[in-house]
C-alpha cells in the first residue's frame, strides 16, 4: 500500500454558484463554492460561507437568499464576485436581476437556473457559518429545458477544486445511479 | 425574458463520496451525493444524510466517519453502496479497508483520496441530518501525486445529478479562481 498523510485541508472539485442577496436595499453576489442539498423534503441547500463576508448581512438582515448557477461562459464574472467585496464595491450591475416570489432575493438573468431560499437556521462555526436554505422557487431559462427537465449539458455548471484553486467543467454522463450497482456481484 | 419556474427539488450535479463508519464493530460504507466543505480553519466537512439510514448509528456510536472519494472505476461498487442497506447487508468486504489516525473510521484503499472526520455536530431536519464534521486525517495514493500535490485528473471523481439520477465524470481545467475575474472591465 503507498498511501501518503497530506495536510487537513484537500476536498475534491464542488459546484460554483452565485449567492445573491439584498443588503440595505441593493442587490449584492457572491461566489459561493461550498455548497450542497441539505434536506430532501422539504427541499433545502446549506452554504458554508466565511464570517467576514458582506452576504451574511444580506441573508440575516431579509431570511432570504439566491443561489444562482453560472453556465462556463460566466466564469469571468464568475471569479470577479468572488474577489470583490460588496462592501467596498457595488455589485448590483454586474448582472441583469429578476425576481421571483421574494422580494428580498435577488436572481440573475444569465445565469440558466436560479433558487430562491428562505433562511432556515444559521449555525456559526469558528472561521465560516452554514446557511441552512429552504427552497421556495427554482426558475430555469426555457432554451435548457429538454422533455421537460432541466439539461444538465445546456446548463454547463463550473466546478472549484481547492487549495489548487481551478475551474473546471462538467464532463461526460457515465453512468445512472440506484442503477448501475444493480450489477455488482462480489467475489469478481 | 424566458423563465420558467420548475419544481424545487433540483441542484446541479455534486460530488460523490463514500462515508465510511464501523456500526457495532464492523465497517459499512454509504453513498453519498450532498457533501461539501463547511468550515476553513479548522477544515470540515458537512453532509447531508437520511434519516432512515444505517450509516448515522455508526457515526453516532463512535463521533467519527470516513469521506472516501471514488474514482469513475469504481463506480458500479460505488452505486451498489447507495441501493443496499448495511442494516440488511453486510458491506464490510465490498472495499479492501485500512486505517489512519482514528480506529473507527474505515478507509477504502481502493479510492485515491480518503479522509477522516472526528464528528463536531450534528443537526436534525425534517427527512435528513448534517452531521459536521473536522477533517483530522487526509490520505492519498501516492500515484495520484503530482508537483507534492493531489492531482485532480488523476483522482477522477464521480458527481451524481438529481432528480435525473446519472453519474458525471469531471471535464477540464478551464479557468483560475482569484484570479480570472482580475480581468473584468464591467460595461464591456
Amino acid at each position: 500500500m503507498n498511501k501518503k498523510q497530506i495536510g487537513n485541508n484537500f476536498f475534491i472539485p464542488m459546484p460554483v454558484v452565485l449567492v445573491g442577496t439584498q443588503v440595505s436595499g441593493n442587490a449584492n453576489f457572491m461566489t459561493v463554492g461550498w455548497v450542497a442539498r441539505a434536506n430532501a423534503n422539504p427541499p433545502m441547500i446549506v452554504c458554508g460561507i466565511g464570517n467576514h463576508h458582506y452576504t451574511p448581512k444580506g441573508i440575516e438582515e431579509n431570511g432570504t437568499f439566491s443561489v444562482n448557477i453560472p453556465s462556463t461562459d460566466l466564469i469571468v464574472k464568475t471569479d470577479y464576485c468572488g474577489i470583490v467585496s460588496g462592501s467596498k464595491t457595488d455589485k448590483s450591475k454586474v448582472f441583469d436581476i429578476f425576481y421571483g416570489n421574494l422580494n428580498t432575493a435577488p436572481l440573475i438573468k444569465e445565469c440558466p437556473v436560479s433558487i430562491e431560499c428562505k433562511l432556515v437556521q444559521i449555525t456559526p462555526l469558528p472561521t465560516n457559518s452554514l446557511y441552512l436554505g429552504e427552497i421556495v422557487g427554482v426558475w430555469v431559462d426555457g432554451e435548457i429545458m429538454a422533455d421537460g427537465k432541466p439539461d444538465i449539458n445546456s446548463i454547463d455548471p463550473i466546478f472549484l477544486s481547492m487549495p489548487d484553486n481551478r475551474y473546471w467543467n462538467l464532463g461526460e454522463h457515465i453512468g445512472d445511479a440506484w442503477s448501475d450497482g444493480k450489477n455488482l456481484k462480489l467475489n469478481d
